[in-house]
């Protein structure tokens, strides 16, 4: 091809929508996702990957109108290929692939990014990373309940205040639909008014469906459903006799009934979790439960949404295997860990910087290297070719580095080093064979402390 | 677009060339993935990401022919858009884009899949991941040692039998070919024909050099040259004296004295390094040193390369920028890890199984799987419709879980859990509050003997 040629200087630009991440935000970054990890593996969630790219007849079909957002291009072999635009369809067809090969419930986790060629805004980005767990082969809404138990577990490891669950179920949403009287057409209309009420409020709502050809009897019978709140045994109750004799209304009661059974009996706290019939997430593919991670206050917004899919893997297979999943939003995640603080920053790896006093003192600076790192201390040598310790000494502070090692030739000549630390500027001489015990005792009082060093 | 509509089962296939990695894969791959980042971040290597996505006129122009591999297309904002093809030159135009605001000299590392529309062959994919460590930002051979340093830790870390880092310097095989009285322009003929060494011979070499238009006596020249070995600093003084005069001669004989000078002060294992003046790494971008991690027995052959490249930045800033690196390849080095059974490969990330004995025991089972995981256990609870025990050990089983707690009518009045550890049968009645612990103490006991429950 060589379509570009021989161009001296191209503009290092990084495509719209797309990003790089710079080692101080991928330090917090490995750190919540081996904290999801974690989490996902105490629950037995296993991890699993598949191919970046898909036959695009694999991804399309299952997003409704958002489908137009899916990357797609003919490869060298004349396939249609597309990027994955989320992980739960990969993950339909990986168990219609490999069903011989599974064990049943078959849990896993995957956390990879996926690509949406969508209009980038303020943290929405066109590479983006989604951190899911699904529970495939069961109808148990024991399964459900343990897909919040550990999205409550996983937000709570990484500090996330006021988070909660909403919880509702599609079909209460259906039946809610059929007995105001609203033909099956009009059903997704009522969902995307309904999902508007925190937002426009219920006068917006009514006006929305009116709007739309709903009749304003209708509207309000919806919507007064909709607006029972409380504890969900109650509501559930409430909903029982008001629904009364609607088969889809019945079936979604009872598996909420269930599913808050074993959330109680799973010790979930209940400040984490909530019944909210308003809730109406957008995919198609949703047969049952549906959940979304809120946090109001800060108004943060949601941070992952999740539910129950019992036909989506039989698009693949031909046959229904039930599943349900949880997907949770990496980038939004740690947007509001940075700025609420939740969790300590550490702009860098290095644990310490060894300077390097002269091209004599060099051998016995390797020397030290080598020996904090079989001692398990991230250790650093300057390899700058302008060696004047005032640089070597910007270049810990400019890098966040904690401890800086100096070696001398006063020390060389007793076998000591000296450590300085960063932040506070306290100093310490040790022999060298107490170099590594010495820094992890300086990294913990750092980090104990108010630790400027870790900011 | 939905451009293939609502055709009902669709066949679940992977892309040629990709594929999907399963639990048991994926496990002893997480493992690997994060020795090689301790042993990284060990060394002060940081973390950065880039998108998978880059202009397409980034990728070209780098790779010399190879570039025809790269995936690209036009997106639906009509730019020309490219599929890393590895994670250098993205790197590349990572320091020119982000030059102010990085630290140098930078050191970076990255663990990432990278995308080649290749001819897909036993263990080679279409998208696979490499595992990179560079160093930006000083000419230093410091550098250059501290990545083959890395290498050797990071291979050791995995328990890589007999592997050798080989060293050349691009500036030595370019003063061999001016010796030899070859053009400049047959220089790369003579590198790829001596890269053919190990395999064809030095008749066979000879020969393949003659055919590409080299006299005889030249070929015999560069020949003689090659086959010099030994200890690196005799080597280097027999060039030295056979090459003197030359330029590029005498400045790759100071870079490779320094580095093996800087490798012993690191106490590098000479077992783990040698000079191998027939290594030619195929690359254009190369300028120094370059390398290549060999097993030779068993014959396993490379398992990554690199080199110094002082010019690719350039590319992007029109100014130079001293560079090196080192890439492994991840795909190869699970499967000889795999194949020399160098490490456990549990087949599960579960570590016990909490099984349910009736719909009236469920209550103490999620009690328990609850407590297990405060107790930091991996544990779950079986989530299948039909509870019949057989069933449920059998999944244990399946799965490779190593324990499975029973909780019958009788261990529940008495406040008990039965404990079996799958591989020995062995069992034990332990209480509900010592269950965490008795679990942990048999995981240890598994682990320390054969272990069939860790296979």
């Amino acid at each position: 091809m060589a379509r570009t040629g021989d161009r001296p200087a191209r503009t290092p630009q990084v495509l719209k929508g797309m990003r790089d991440l710079l080692p101080q935000q991928m330090v917090l970054r490995q750190h919540v996702i081996g904290t999801f990890r974690r989490v996902f593996e105490r629950y037995g969630f296993e991890p699993i990957e598949t191919p970046v790219l898909e036959y695009l007849d694999v991804l399309t079909g299952k997003y409704g109108e958002d489908e137009k957002l899916i990357y797609h291009f003919q490869d060298r072999g004349g396939r249609e290929v597309g990027l994955r635009y989320d992980l739960t369809v990969p993950l339909a067809r990986f168990v219609a692939t490999h069903r011989h090969e599974l064990v049943f419930p078959f849990k896993r986790y995957h956390i990879e990014p996926v690509f949406r060629a969508d209009r980038p805004q303020r943290g929405r980005y066109r590479q983006f990373w989604q951190c899911d767990v699904d529970i495939v082969g069961t109808a148990s809404m024991l399964a459900d309940a343990e897909v919040i138990m550990v999205w409550i577990d996983a937000l709570s490891a990484v500090n996330m205040p006021n988070f909660v669950v909403h919880i509702n179920h599609r079909k209460l949403l259906q039946s809610m639909a059929q007995v105001a009287g609203v033909p099956e057409a009009q059903a997704a209309t009522i969902h995307r008014a309904i999902d508007k009420l925190a937002k426009i409020g219920r006068d917006g709502v009514h006006a929305e469906m009116v709007n739309h050809g709903i009749p304003p009897e209708a509207a309000d019978r919806v919507l007064d459903l909709v607006a029972l709140e409380g504890e969900p045994a109650e509501v559930l109750a409430e909903l029982r006799r008001r629904l009364a004799g609607n088969q889809l209304a019945e079936e979604g009661i009872a598996d909420l009934e269930n599913l808050f059974r074993y959330l109680g009996e799973l010790n979930a706290d209940p400040a984490h979790y909530q019944l909210d019939l308003s809730l109406a997430r957008g995919l198609d593919y949703y047969t049952g439960p549906v959940f979304e991670a809120m946090v109001k206050e800060p108004n943060i917004g949601s941070l992952g949404g999740a539910g129950r899919y019992d036909h989506l893997i039989g698009m693949f297979l031909g046959e229904d295997i039930p599943a349900t999943g949880a997907s949770l939003g990496l980038e939004r995640i740690i947007d509001v860990i940075q700025e609420l603080h939740l969790l300590p920053q550490p702009r860098t790896v290095s644990e310490v910087l060894v300077t390097v006093f002269s091209d004599e003192g060099l051998e016995a600076s390797l020397s030290l290297v080598s020996q904090l790192r079989a001692g398990e201390v991230n250790a650093e040598i300057y390899l700058g070719e302008r060696r004047d310790l005032r640089r070597q000494v910007q270049y810990a502070d400019r890098k966040g580095i904690p401890l800086v090692a100096f070696l001398g030739p006063d020390e060389i000549a007793a076998g000591t080093v000296n450590l300085r630390v960063m932040a506070s500027g306290e100093q310490v001489t040790v022999p060298v064979s107490a170099a590594a015990e010495t820094i992890d005792r300086l990294l913990k009082q750092e980090r104990s402390g108010d630790g400027a060093a870790g900011q």
